[in-house]
C-alpha cells in the first residue's frame, strides 16, 4: 500500500504546476490530495535531500482543507488555488519560523507575512514550508544535498528551494538572488529557475542583504510553471522602492504563446567562459551550431570585465551595513565566508560604493546594443555541473553581472554531462521584458526537446 | 534724465513679481521696459554688489523684445511671460556660460538648458543672467557683497541670487540648497527664500554636489512671488529620480489664499539655538509671545542632535564622488574649504554612508509628531544677522537638518537688529505640503506687518 501511494504521489508530482492547477480547477484533484502527495514524497526524500528548514504537515493539510472548502463554497478563487509553494527561509512568514539560514535567528517567528507571501495567500497557494537557505543567503554551504547529482552541492543560496523542486517534492518554490542564487542552483539541480527583472517582485519582508541587488526569483519544472508563479508575485509595493506603480508584465500567457517570429539568440561567451568545464563549453557550442541562423555569436564590451568586482563592491558594502546587527549579536557564530564578505564591505570607501552604483546603467547600455539584434542572450548558467562535495556552493560567475544589470534571466536544464549530471543554460532578456524572455525560453525548451529526440533516434 | 530713469526703474522693481506679471498682462508694462529697468538698476548697483557671474544686456533685451512680440501676436503665453529671472551659475544654460563658481569651469558653455531652465523658457521668463555661486556651491566665499548689510557676507552658496533679489536688481532668482544655501542667504540679505520639498523641482542640468540633498529653491520679495516662480519649476523629470510622476502642488493660489482656520505654529529651539545671537533669540521669543495661542513651543527628539553630523557624512561622501573630476583636474585650484570636504568625504566608509541614508526618514518621523499639532514649525533661519566680513558665508546650522529631512522651508525677512541688519525666521512644513507652508508663511508675513505697524504707532 505504501508503495502504491508513493507511486501515485510521484505520478501526480511529475505533472507540471499548470496541469495541476487545471486538475484542481476541474475537480479532478483536491488541494488535500496534492498536499498529501507532496508530504508523502518529502517524507521519503527529505532524509537524504534535507531541503526544508521548516515543515508542518498538519498545517499544510489544514491549509489544503480550507482551500478545498472554499472551492466547494463557490467563493472567488485565486490563480494558484490549491497549489503548494515552498519558500526560501529568508522570506518572512507570519507565525511560521523564518531563520534566515543562521543560528542567530534560531526560533525567530515573524509577526507579518512578507509582501510576496501575502500575494501567495491571496492567490490561494498553500504555503508548504520553508526551504533551506545558506547562511544569510550568502556563500557558506547549507545541509541541503543535490537530488540530481549525488555527492555534489545543490548550489546556493536558494539551496532548498532548488532541491525541493528538482526532487519533485513541491511543484513551485520561491528563492532570492543577489549574485547567482536562483540561476545557479537551478542549473546544478536540473530545474528551471527564473530571476525576473530587478524590482519586479516586492521584497518587503525578505531578508535584506544588498538592496541594490536582491531579487526574488522562482523555481519550477517548466518555463510556464515558473511564469505562472512569478506573475502572481509581481507588482508594486510602496514599501519596496525598487518596485514601480505600473502594470506588471503578463508572464504565463506569453510563456505559453508561440513567438510571433522565430527568436534570434545572441550566444555570449561571458568573462570566465574560457575556463568553464569542457563539457559545458562543448554543449554550448553544439547548441549554437544546432540553432543555426537562429543564433549568432556576440561579444560584450570590455567594461563587463569589471562587472564582477563592481557587483561585489556593492554587495559587500551593503552587506556590511545590513548585517551589522548579526555582526554585533554573533560575529563568532557567522561562517568564515560571511565574515570575510562583511570585512571586505567594511573596507569599501563610500566614494567607491557610490561610484559603483553608476555601473548598472553603464553596463546595461552595452547589453542594449546586443538586445537590439536578438530576442535574448544565451550563455552558460554556470561553469559546469555542480562541483563535487559540499564545501562550496559553486560559482556564480555567469550570473552576477545580470543581477547587477537588473535583467531578467532564466535557467533551462538543457544539458547533461556524460555522467548524467545536469548542466543549465541561461537566457537573459531586456529589463522589464520578462514575458518576452519567458516566451523565448519556452520556445528554446521545445527546440531542445526536439533536438534531443533527434539525437535519441 | 539718468536720475529720473533710475527713479522709474527703482519704483518699478519695488513692485512684486505678481504685480509685475499683472501689469505685463494688462499691457501697462512691456517686457522690454521691465528688462530695461533691471539692467538700469544692475548697472548702478553691480559694481558694489557683484551678484552676477554672467550678464548680457543685449541678449536680455532681445529676449524681452521677442516676448513682447509674442504677446502682441496673440500666441499663447506662459505664466511668467516677460518676467526676468536670474539663475545661480550652477544651473546649465544653453549657449550661456555656466561656470559653477570655479575657475576649473571657466569658459564652460553647456549645450543644453537644465530641465528647470527649459521650464522657465516655456513659461515665458526672461533668463536675465547667471548669479554668483560660491565655489561648487560649497562654503568658500564668493565675491558677492550683501546689499542690505554693508561689510557683511550675503551668505552662500546662492550668494548672487539672494543679493540680486535683495538689491532689487531682479524680481526673481533661482538657487540651490544642499545645506542651507537658500534659506541662509535669504535671511542674511533680508529677502524671501523658499526651498521646496526634496524632489519638487527637477535637477537635471544642475551641478550635482550631493544627490541625496541637493534641492533647487527660489528667491523673491514676497511669499506669493516665490510661490509663483516655484510652481512653474516643479514637476516630474524622468532624468531626476528624486522627482515623482505625480501632480505638483498648487503654490501660488494657496500662497494667496487666507488660511481656512488660523494657523498654529510650533516654535522649536533647534540644536544650537542657545548659542544664537541674543538679538535673534530675543526676536524669536518676542514673536512667539506676540503670536500668543497661535504658537506653542515644541522640542525635537534628541536624535536631531545627530542630524548635522549625518547630513555632513552624506554630503561629503557624495561630494567626494561627484567632484572627483574637479579633484583630478585641479585639486590645487580648489579652495581649502572644498578640499577639506572632499578629503572628509574620501574617509567615509560605505557602511556609514549607507547607514546615514536611513536617517532622513527616522528624523522625519520625529518631525511628523510635531506636524500633527501645528501647521508649520517656526525657527530662526540663521543664528543671527550676516556675520561681519567676507571670510565665511555664515552658519547653516538651522537649515541642514531640514534639507536632510526633505521638508519645504521658507525664510521670512522678519526682523532687524538694533543696527538695522536683516534677520530671518524659518518656517518648515510637511514633505509635499509646499502649498500649505506657503499659505502659512504668507499669513505670518501679514501678521508680522501688523505687529510691526503696531510697534510703529
Amino acid at each position: 500500500m505504501a508503495g502504491k501511494a508513493a507511486h501515485k504521489a510521484d505520478a501526480l508530482l511529475a505533472l507540471g504546476a499548470v496541469e495541476l492547477r487545471d486538475r484542481l480547477a476541474s475537480g479532478a484533484l483536491t488541494a488535500r490530495e496534492l498536499a498529501g502527495a507532496c508530504l508523502d514524497r518529502i517524507a521519503r526524500l527529505e532524509p537524504e535531500v534535507q531541503a526544508f528548514a521548516y515543515l508542518d504537515g498538519e498545517d499544510v493539510l489544514a491549509q489544503a482543507d480550507r482551500l478545498d472548502e472554499r472551492r466547494r463554497s463557490g467563493a472567488p478563487l485565486g490563480p494558484l488555488h490549491g497549489l503548494p509553494v515552498a519558500l526560501k527561509d529568508v522570506i518572512d512568514t507570519a507565525r511560521m519560523p523564518t531563520e534566515n539560514g543562521t543560528v542567530l535567528d534560531r526560533g525567530r517567528v515573524p509577526l507579518k507575512d512578507a509582501a510576496l507571501v501575502a500575494k501567495l495567500r491571496g492567490a490561494g497557494a498553500i504555503i508548504l514550508g520553508k526551504t533551506v537557505s545558506t547562511e544569510l543567503a550568502y556563500l557558506a554551504p547549507s545541509k541541503t544535498r543535490n537530488p540530481r547529482a549525488p555527492g555534489r552541492t545543490p548550489g546556493g543560496s536558494s539551496s532548498g528551494s532548488a532541491a525541493a523542486v528538482a526532487a519533485g517534492m513541491v511543484p513551485l518554490a520561491v528563492g532570492t538572488q543577489t549574485g547567482g542564487s536562483v540561476i545557479r542552483p537551478a542549473a546544478y539541480c536540473g530545474t528551471v529557475g527564473f530571476k525576473p527583472s530587478f524590482g519586479a517582485i516586492p521584497r518587503t519582508g525578505v531578508l535584506v542583504q544588498s538592496p541594490t541587488l536582491d531579487t526574488v526569483g522562482v523555481f519550477a519544472a517548466s518555463v510556464a510553471d515558473a511564469a505562472m508563479l512569478a506573475e502572481v508575485l509581481c507588482g508594486h509595493d510602496p514599501g519596496d522602492p525598487a518596485t514601480a506603480p505600473a502594470p506588471s508584465p503578463r508572464m504565463l500567457d506569453l510563456a505559453q504563446a508561440p513567438p510571433p517570429v522565430l527568436p534570434t539568440l545572441a550566444f555570449v561567451r561571458l568573462p570566465g567562459h574560457e575556463t568553464a568545464d569542457p563539457d559545458m563549453r562543448a554543449a554550448m557550442d553544439e547548441l549554437a551550431a544546432a540553432l543555426g541562423e537562429r543564433c549568432f555569436e556576440a561579444a560584450l564590451p570590455t567594461a563587463f570585465d569589471e562587472a564582477a568586482a563592481v557587483r561585489e563592491r556593492i554587495n559587500f558594502a551593503e552587506m556590511a551595513k545590513f548585517y551589522y546587527g548579526y555582526e554585533k549579536r554573533g560575529w563568532d557564530q557567522l561562517a568564515p565566508e560571511t565574515r570575510a564578505a562583511i570585512e571586505a564591505g567594511k573596507a569599501v570607501p563610500a566614494r567607491d560604493y557610490i561610484a559603483a552604483l553608476d555601473w548598472p546603467d553603464v553596463l546595461y547600455a552595452g547589453l542594449e546594443e546586443v538586445f537590439e539584434r536578438c530576442d535574448a542572450i544565451l550563455t552558460a548558467a554556470a561553469p559546469g555541473p555542480a562541483p563535487e562535495g559540499y564545501g562550496s556552493t559553486g560559482s556564480s560567475i555567469f550570473n552576477g553581472l545580470f543581477t547587477l544589470c537588473g535583467t531578467p534571466a532564466v535557467t533551462l536544464p538543457a544539458f547533461q554531462t556524460g555522467a548524467g549530471l545536469p548542466m543549465g543554460l541561461q537566457l537573459v532578456g531586456r529589463r522589464g521584458e520578462d514575458g518576452r524572455l519567458l516566451r523565448t525560453a519556452a520556445w528554446l525548451a521545445r527546440e531542445l526537446e526536439a533536438l534531443q529526440s533527434e539525437d535519441a533516434e
